[in-house]
C-alpha cells in the first residue's frame, strides 16, 4: 500500500531542494530522458490547463483569436532582424536532416547523410519571424488591421542549466502577435496585455506583481520597449512572470510588411508581442507553498475541496457516503470542484498529508462522531487550521472559505513583498542588503555601464522601472549622477 | 473595399482544386514558408478548438487526464521496438546541433560545428517511445495502474507530398497512451476510445463512419491490433478519421516496464494508444461542403447563426439594431453562438457570400420590409433555402433549425455513403467499379500477398474489416481461396 508520507526538505534548510522536492512529490513535473526537457505530469498539467483556460478567456474577451504557426523557422529568417538574431538564434535546436536509415553495421539507425536539408530549420524559440513573414501576405491595407492573434505552443531554447518549470529547454507558452496601423494603437495594445497579465497574476494566481518597463539591456531582442510584471518569491528572489513588447516597426521592416493607410500612403505596420509560459507554474509554487507542500489559490486549484471520510467499517462508510452524496452534488452544482476520496486502500492520515502536499484549499472530514452530532470538520490549507461546523452550514462555510483563502493567500504574499521591499540610498547598503534578497528601490544613472557594473558586483539586475514607483529625482547610488526616479533591483530567477 | 466575392473551382471540375480553394478562401489554413508546414488561420483554428474541447470533455468523462511529454526523442529510443523503427524513425526531422554562430564571412548565421549533439534528437512523429520510457518510473505495482494519459501536441512526419490538413509535415493531434494490468482491460480501453471517436465523428462532425479493424499490413507500427473509423468523402475516396491501437506488451518489453500483479508476480504492462489529428479538419471540409463553400455542422460551427441587417441609411440601421439586440441577447443566453455583422464597409451581398463560404449554418436577414411586417428571413446553409417567419417565432425556429441542420448534414452524408457502397463479386467488376470510387465490399483470402496485388493493380486498400460487415463466408475475388467475410476496399486519402 502506497501509504508512505512524502516528506519535503524544509524551505529554510535548502530552498532550491525544497522547490525541487515539492515539484516531484506533488507530482507536478519531472525531468525526462531528454536533457533539459521536462514531463508535465497530470496534476501539474491540470493546473496549467486552468491557467490556460482563464488567460484564453481573457484574451478572447479583448478581441484576440488563436491561430497556429509552424514549429520550424528557416535559419535565414533570424538574420533579418539584427538584434533578434543576437538574442535568439544562438542557443537553439537545429534540424539539419530529414531522414534516418539503418546503420550498415546492423545496429540501430543513423542519420542519412543524403538527407541534409538545403537550409537548416530552427525549432522556434519565439515566433516573431515566422509570423511576420506570414503577416506580409495578410496585410495590404489599413482595413486588414488590426490583426490580433495568439498562439498556444511549445518553444525551445537551449539552456545549459535547467530547473523544472523555471528554466527548461522546451517549455509551453502563449505568444500573442498583433499588427496595427498606428504606433498609438500598438502601444495601447502592449499595455492592455500587460494589464491582463497583472490582473490574472493578482486575481487568479494570488500573486502580487509590479508593473513596469525594462531597461534597454533587459529588453526583448528586437523590441522598442519591453514591459513586464515582476513577482517576489519567498526566498527573496524576483521572477519575471510575463512580458509585453512594443516592437515598433522593426519586424515589419525586417519582413517588408507595408500597408496602405487611410491617407492612401504606404507605411510599415506596427507590432506587439506578449507571452507567459509554464514558468508561471514555478511562480505559483514558490510564491505560496510551505514545508507541507503546495498551497494553491482556489481560483486555479484543480480540486478546490477534497472530502475524506473516516470510518471503522463498511457499514459506517456506507452511512457517511449516503450523508455526503447530496452535499457533493450541491457543491458541484454550484460550480465548486470537489474530489470525494473514499478509496479504501489509503488511510485517512495518508490522505490528509497527500492533499496538503497537493495544495487542495479546503478539506472536509467526516467521521462517526460528526455523523452523531450532525457536524463536519473543515480544514483550510493556507492556515493549516480546522473548525467543526454544523453540517447544515457547510455549503455557506465552504463558499465563504474559498473566497477567504484566495484573498488571504494574496494578502500574505503582498505583506511578504512589503516586508522585503527596501528603499536604498548608498551602494554599500545595497551590497549588504542584496545578500538577504528582496526588492531594492534605488537611484540609478540610467546608463548600461552602471547597470552592468552592479550586476557583476552584486548579481542584481534592474527588474523594472516601475509604473507606480518613486518618481522623485535623486543621485545614482553608484556614480552620483542624476537619476529621475527609483528603479527596482533584485536577484532573480 | 474588400467586396470581391471569392469564387471556388467547382467540385465536379476539379475536386482537389475545389478543396484547396475552399481551405484558402474560407481562411482555414495556408501553406507557410516552411515546406510541408501549414499555418492554421484563426477561423480554421476556431473550428479545431471546438473539436479539441469536445473530445477533451469526452476523454475526461471517461477518466483520462492530460499530461505533456518532450517534443524530442533520443534517436536510440526508436530502435527499441523493431517494427516501430521501420514505421516511424525514417522520415523525420533530426536535430543534430544546439547552436548557431555568426558566419565568419559576415553574412548571417551558420550551424556551429562545435555544438553537435552527442546523440541526435528526433522531433516526435508519435510519442510511444518517450512515454513508455517515462512510464517505467511511474509503474511498480498493479496499484499504479491503470494510467490513462492523453496529450495534445504537435508532431512531425516528413512528408514529400503535402496537402493542407490532410497530410502535412507538422500537424496537431491528441495521442492517448494508457497502461493496464491486464490484456482484457487494455483491449476494452482500445475499443472504448474507438467508440468515443465514432460518437464524436457522427454526432459532432455529422460524419458517418465505419468501425473496424485494420489488416496486418495497415497496422500501426508496433501494434497488435489497430482499430479505425473510416469515412467516405464526396469524391468517393476513403479517409481514416481516427485510430485506436492495442499495443499488447510490445512497448513495455521494449522499455522494460514490469509491474507486480495482484498475485505478486512480475509481468509486463499492457498498452493502448489512440489519436486523431487536424486531419479531421480535412474530413469535415470534404464530407459536407459544396461549390458555395464550407457546410459546417452546428455542433462545431464557431458561429451557428449570423445576422445581417439590410438598410438604406443610418436611421434604418439604428432601428434594426434596436429591434435585433434583444433577440441577439436571447440567442446568446440560450447558448447559441451568434455573430451580428452590421459592419458598414461591406455590402449585404458580399456578407451573404462570405458567410456561405464560411459555412455558418443559419443566417438571419432583417430589412425595412421585415421591420414593417414584424418578420425576419431565415436561410439555412445546408439546403440553401430561405423562409420568412414571424419575428416572434424566430427563437424557436432557430433552435429547431440548428438541430435539423445537424441531422440533415449527417443524413445526407449517410445517404451518400449508402449510394456509394457496393457489394462486389468478381475482381473484374472490382477493377471497373473502383474507378468510380466508393466503398467496395468484397471477399479476400486474408493474405498480405493478395492485398498487395490488389493495391498495386487498383490503388485500392483494405480500409478495414468492419465490425458490422457481412460475415457470411465466400471466396476471394482474386484467388478464389476461402474468405470468412467481406472487407471494405477503397482508394483513400
Amino acid at each position: 500500500m502506497a501509504t508512505e508520507i512524502k516528506e519535503l526538505t524544509s524551505k529554510k534548510e535548502n530552498y532550491a531542494k525544497w522547490y525541487n522536492d515539492l515539484v516531484i512529490k506533488a507530482e507536478l513535473a519531472e525531468n525526462s530522458a531528454v536533457r533539459g526537457c521536462m514531463v508535465i505530469k497530470p496534476y501539474g498539467y491540470s493546473i496549467w490547463e486552468r491557467i490556460q483556460r482563464q488567460l484564453d478567456d481573457m484574451f478572447k474577451a479583448t478581441g484576440h483569436e488563436n491561430a497556429y504557426f509552424p514549429l520550424f523557422i528557416p535559419k535565414s529568417f533570424f538574420s533579418r532582424e539584427s538584434e533578434h538574431v543576437e538574442g535568439f538564434a544562438k542557443e537553439c535546436a537545429v534540424v539539419t536532416h530529414y531522414r534516418l536509415k539503418n546503420d550498415p553495421s546492423g545496429k540501430g539507425v543513423i542519420v542519412d547523410p543524403d538527407a541534409a536539408l538545403e537550409e537548416e530549420l530552427i525549432v522556434r524559440p519565439t515566433s516573431e519571424t515566422i509570423i511576420w513573414s506570414t503577416y506580409k501576405n495578410w496585410i495590404q491595407s489599413y482595413r486588414d488591421l488590426p490583426i490580433l492573434c495568439n498562439q498556444w505552443a511549445n518553444v525551445v531554447r537551449w539552456e545549459m542549466r535547467t530547473r523544472l518549470f523555471l528554466r527548461t529547454a522546451e517549455f509551453l507558452w502563449q505568444e500573442g502577435h498583433t499588427a496595427h496601423a498606428t504606433r498609438e494603437e500598438a502601444e495601447e495594445e502592449t499595455l492592455r496585455m500587460l494589464d491582463i497579465y497583472s490582473d490574472f497574476a493578482e486575481n487568479y494566481m494570488a500573486l502580487p506583481v509590479l508593473k513596469g518597463v525594462k531597461t534597454a539591456s533587459e529588453r526583448f531582442a528586437g523590441a522598442i520597449d519591453t514591459y513586464c510584471i515582476e513577482a517576489l518569491m519567498q526566498d527573496g528572489k524576483a521572477l519575471q512572470a510575463g512580458t509585453s513588447h512594443f516592437l515598433g516597426q522593426n519586424f515589419a521592416k525586417a519582413f517588408d510588411v507595408q500597408f496602405l493607410n487611410k491617407e492612401g500612403k504606404r507605411d510599415y505596420v506596427w507590432a506587439t508581442s506578449w507571452g507567459v509560459s509554464t514558468r508561471l507554474m514555478g511562480a505559483l509554487i514558490m510564491a505560496h507553498s510551505d514545508d507541507n507542500g503546495l498551497v494553491l489559490p482556489p481560483n486555479l486549484a484543480p480540486y478546490q475541496v477534497v472530502i475524506v471520510p473516516v470510518y471503522k467499517n463498511d457499514e459506517q462508510l456506507a452511512q457517511i457516503n449516503a450523508k455526503l452524496q447530496p452535499l457533493i452534488d450541491e457543491l458541484r452544482a454550484s460550480g465548486i470542484r470537489v474530489k470525494y476520496d473514499n478509496s479504501q486502500n489509503k488511510k485517512p492520515g495518508w490522505k490528509f498529508a497527500e492533499y496538503e502536499l497537493k495544495g487542495v484549499p479546503v478539506r472536509l472530514t467526516m467521521g462517526a462522531r460528526d455523523m452523531e452530532n450532525n457536524t463536519i470538520e473543515i480544514a483550510r490549507r493556507d492556515m493549516l487550521t480546522k473548525q467543526t461546523v454544523d453540517f447544515d452550514r457547510v455549503m455557506t462555510t465552504v463558499k465563504t472559505l474559498l473566497v477567504d483563502v484566495q484573498k488571504n493567500i494574496f494578502q500574505k504574499a503582498l505583506d511578504f513583498r512589503a516586508s522585503q521591499t527596501f528603499t536604498i540610498e548608498t551602494y554599500d547598503e545595497f551590497k549588504h542588503k542584496i545578500e538577504e534578497g528582496g526588492f531594492l528601490l534605488a537611484h540609478w544613472d540610467g546608463t548600461a555601464e552602471t547597470e552592468t557594473l552592479i550586476k557583476e558586483e552584486t548579481k542584481a539586475t534592474i527588474r523594472c522601472i516601475p509604473f507606480d514607483g518613486d518618481k522623485t529625482s535623486g543621485r545614482c547610488m553608484v556614480t552620483g549622477k542624476p537619476s529621475v526616479g527609483r528603479v527596482v533591483f533584485a536577484r532573480s530567477y
